[in-house]
């Protein structure tokens, strides 16, 4: 190994790491890692703002691996710059995320590093990822989060949110659906803040891309409104670099990376093949790679000596530099701005501020009522105007789902108005659901809205939203199977049988305007539990207020014995 | 109107009847309808293999209204052309389809005019419509579809099939993921007898498409391999002529057309308002625009004298003559060709050739069994080697779902190959769903592959299939919450429970490899139901052959006391 550069040393690293933790586990993908190792070496080591040793800190860069099957090549990077463990109070702890021992019982029960990245589970991960197209899309929902954040809480002097997303992806991604309604979405709204790195290797299960895929990749891109540059060589650690620098460089749009990549890359009976995309290479062939990388064949998980210091030396320095001068901004910009800084520490926690329940309506007896939908929309707009980070928006069906903010100042996000607090996703429930996640791992209060029927195009990212634990609140109005003129394409009869079976999802269907506004009361509460909430298109009778018995203060107007409030 | 030519007669009785159905249903579509008569009469008058008399003759053109909600747009064309209708057992019956009766019932209980066009309710209804990108998905199926049946059916002198199938979208259509997922597939199939329109309007729910939507979908477009050509004016007959023209004249890529409209056109208050998109004009606006095209501002429901007969002398006087050429030529193929024709006809009516079950595996008591999926994939491949019509794949899971056909001559279905038994869909469950629907309205008998957990992805597709009754079979591997180390994102707990509650969908989970077996023997003998046949990843204990009691002769060994075999 001693003629090999560092580099050199520290990609095949990452390669043999991977290669040797499939073949223990005896499943798992090491394709993608060996092939998209340089790539994310070259990423984070010189350009990703992340301090491994606090690895939530607020202004890092994101880095989220759409490939999730691609796993070990997240855990080889969290392991080898000493990614440190977060708890669930977000205090950082002094050992590492994911250790050798970790890596060696990947894919085991109870294992930091399971079959593919789990938030909340691995300190460093920033998303959960796995079902294809849900990195990329929720990506897209940090990318917006950057950007509003940035806008409510930067001063000038005072850069407290500007940083980058970067998305490893590949051709599945490409392929799903929502990876289209996402890029679409992020280059209407010009994020520039977004990288994506697509692998181009021409193989999936099946065999290779030729089989059902022939996109013209950059040309679709390019009517996305992106910019697109290419890398011809996953190896070319100069050309990656000279790419990521044109992603920084580039201020008016997303960027699409092009590399072009050999599945497995230096096994010489499997690169390029689709029999290395998702099982062990085989203890041999292990043998013929590692010596192909000039590697000692019968050395399982060697971290060669250097090779931890050379991460500590680059992204280590680098991550602890910034974050060191962050504080130092921060602690300037606690006295300068105090009342912001206490909404940054409040929203950095899912705390909400005092007084967030202040003017919630109450709504008389009344044998008509009101429908639902509209005692939600006047409680939201309520909430939202005490909740400065709390923002939404619709598949396109804001006017029906009454979830548009109409209060002085709550404006629209667009390009030229990052401050927005209504987002319109346009007719892309799915893309929808995984933005949803994506603000909500930035730590801002989202809500989407659509029609109950349409909750199946969006299934998939709702689902995520449980497995995260993520406080995102879905909202679906015309819930009843008397929906209208509209036929049974429109009816959800369905729907909410199917949603209150996701484990993890709570599912709230008031059944008047007084319990709407005590829904909401209730979901605004929840710091680790998404909501779906049901609500009718038509008047619903209306029961006026009531005192409610909880157990713990979640009630409004509580009146049980514990003395809760 | 005696200065306006009969084209512009015909298309104002369109629009007209567009809006005086909804504004009499007080409630639905009327902008889109306005906007795209020019399209669709030129479409229908000049080129549609179409003949009204007899609405499903096999080598007909499909039209296919992907924007649903403009369903008056549909019911309009079938009533002025005098499409008749077709009862159950596939008989034409002397009544229209469509009376002006039923339009005024536009959206009312029982009406053949409901809010969507609805499969199997509205002889002339291709497919049904409404949740967006549906339709222009499964026109992907039906393109497939035509190109397999030609190659199977047609001899040298005997083009059997050739047709060709035309989608009308909008921006919502567009802005799905499914759409993309279903471009990208037909482009890289080369499918050159597929037309999608795109109604480029401006105008969506919210408001302009400014606010969520700035694809250049030109160029998006051609990154899926297809063809595009643009009509500036809606209005202009002779470029709409144009660009039909060159889709025709195209033979190596699917043809896009983009068509630039104005919603409600003529309305002098709301064309390009998105109040045009789903509310009536209401009684003013409508003498306002009626004034506009030159119409009596007081007649409601007018089908000026000459209109009708203006499309009996088009459309349907050319549609006959080519179904009179057809069944001539039929009558000579059925002749030289007896089997084939045989297989024609059962095709068409969803019968099964002799001996379809003949051959089925029958398996052993074992302790240790078999996977269903096993099971299941033999069975598979018993079935389609005696029914030569049936066929399918997996999106990108064909080695782990077990469906692939490996029998000689099966082949995989490619742009070089229409022939193929083997589709490859790509990591694509929506479309996939999708495609399905569309070769079963094409009367092929198709199932599709994936993991149980995706299913998710493909739930409004699989929600159609089971509203317009289709024998679609839905196969869905790995139904186990340990399923691996794959971990949560791949572990199915809800799936199954989500797919039992949609009405109307079948879901089969046999226990073991004989119950797999006499699962498919079951859906095999399903002509209206689609099914989701859940199977194992991993061996199950098999209890051996066994007799089976059935109602009615749906076993393959039944001993029920009925004597039904």
């Amino acid at each position: 190994m001693m003629n090999k550069t560092i580099d050199e040393l520290c990609v095949n690293t990452i390669r043999t790491l991977a290669m040797d933790a499939v073949q223990q586990a005896n499943s798992g993908h090491p394709g993608t890692p060996m092939a998209m190792a340089p790539v994310v070496y070259c990423l984070w080591q010189h350009f990703l703002r992340f301090d491994p040793s606090h690895p939530i800190w607020p202004d890092r860069d994101r880095f989220v691996l759409s490939v999730g099957h691609a796993s070990m090549l997240l855990y080889a990077m969290l392991h080898l710059t000493g990614a440190k463990t977060v708890n669930p109070k977000y205090e950082t702890l002094g050992h590492l995320s994911v250790t050798l021992e970790d890596i060696k019982r990947f894919r085991q029960l109870d294992s930091k590093c399971p079959g593919h990245p789990e938030y909340r589970w691995t300190s460093g991960v920033e998303t959960t990822t796995g079902p294809l197209g849900q990195g990329v899309a929720t990506s897209v929902g940090m990318a917006i989060a950057e950007r509003w954040l940035a806008s409510y809480f930067n001063r000038p002097g005072f850069r407290l949110f500007d940083y980058d997303i970067y998305a490893l992806c590949g051709d599945g991604c490409m392929m799903e659906g929502i990876s289209g309604e996402a890029a679409s979405l992020a280059g209407h709204l010009k994020l520039a803040n977004l990288c994506w790195i697509y692998d181009n290797n021409h193989i999936t299960i099946e065999g290779s891309t030729a089989l059902a895929y022939s996109d013209d990749v950059a040309t679709r891109f390019i009517g996305y409104g992106w910019n697109i540059t290419r890398v011809g060589d996953a190896n070319d650690l100069e050309m990656l670099d000279r790419a990521f620098t044109t992603f920084k460089n580039t201020t008016d749009r997303p960027t699409l990376i092009i590399v072009d990549s050999h599945i497995a890359y230096g096994s010489p009976n499997k690169q390029d093949t689709s029999t290395a995309h998702g099982e062990p290479l085989g203890k041999e062939e292990i043998k013929l790679a590692k010596r192909h990388y000039g590697w000692p064949e019968d050395a399982d998980f060697l971290v060669p000596e250097g090779v931890r210091e050379h991460f500590q030396a680059g992204i280590g320095a680098r991550g602890q530099a910034l974050r060191d001068d962050w504080w130092a901004m921060f602690e300037e910009y606690r006295r300068q701005f105090p009342e912001l800084a206490d909404h940054a520490y409040r929203m950095l926690r899912r705390e909400l501020p005092e007084g967030w329940n202040k003017g919630l309506p109450v709504f008389p007896a009344d044998s008509k009522g009101v429908a639902t939908r509209d005692a939600s929309g006047q409680a939201l707009n309520v909430l939202a105007r005490n909740l400065p980070w709390m923002l939404g928006g619709s598949a396109d069906l804001g006017p029906s789902c009454k979830t548009r903010l109409t209060f002085e100042g709550a404006g629209d996000f667009s390009a030229e108005n990052p401050a927005g607090r209504n987002l319109h996703f346009g007719i892309r429930e799915h893309a929808m659901g995984a933005i949803l996640n994506g603000l909500s791992l930035s730590k801002i209060r989202p809500y989407g809205s659509g029609f109950l029927i349409f909750s199946d195009y969006a299934r998939p990212a709702i689902r995520l939203s449980a497995l995260m634990e993520l406080p995102v609140t879905h909202i679906f109005t015309h819930d009843s199977i008397g929906v209208g003129e509209d036929g049974p394409t429109h009816q959800p009869v369905e729907q909410l049988t199917s949603l209150r079976a996701i484990p993890g999802l709570v599912t709230l269907r008031p059944a008047d305007a007084n319990e709407t506004v005590e829904a909401w009361h209730v979901i605004m509460q929840f710091r680790h539990k998404p909501v779906a909430l049901i609500l009718s298109r038509q008047a619903l009778p209306d029961a006026g207020p009531r005192e409610i018995r909880c157990r713990g203060g979640r009630a409004a107007r509580c009146v049980c014995s514990r003395g809760c409030r």
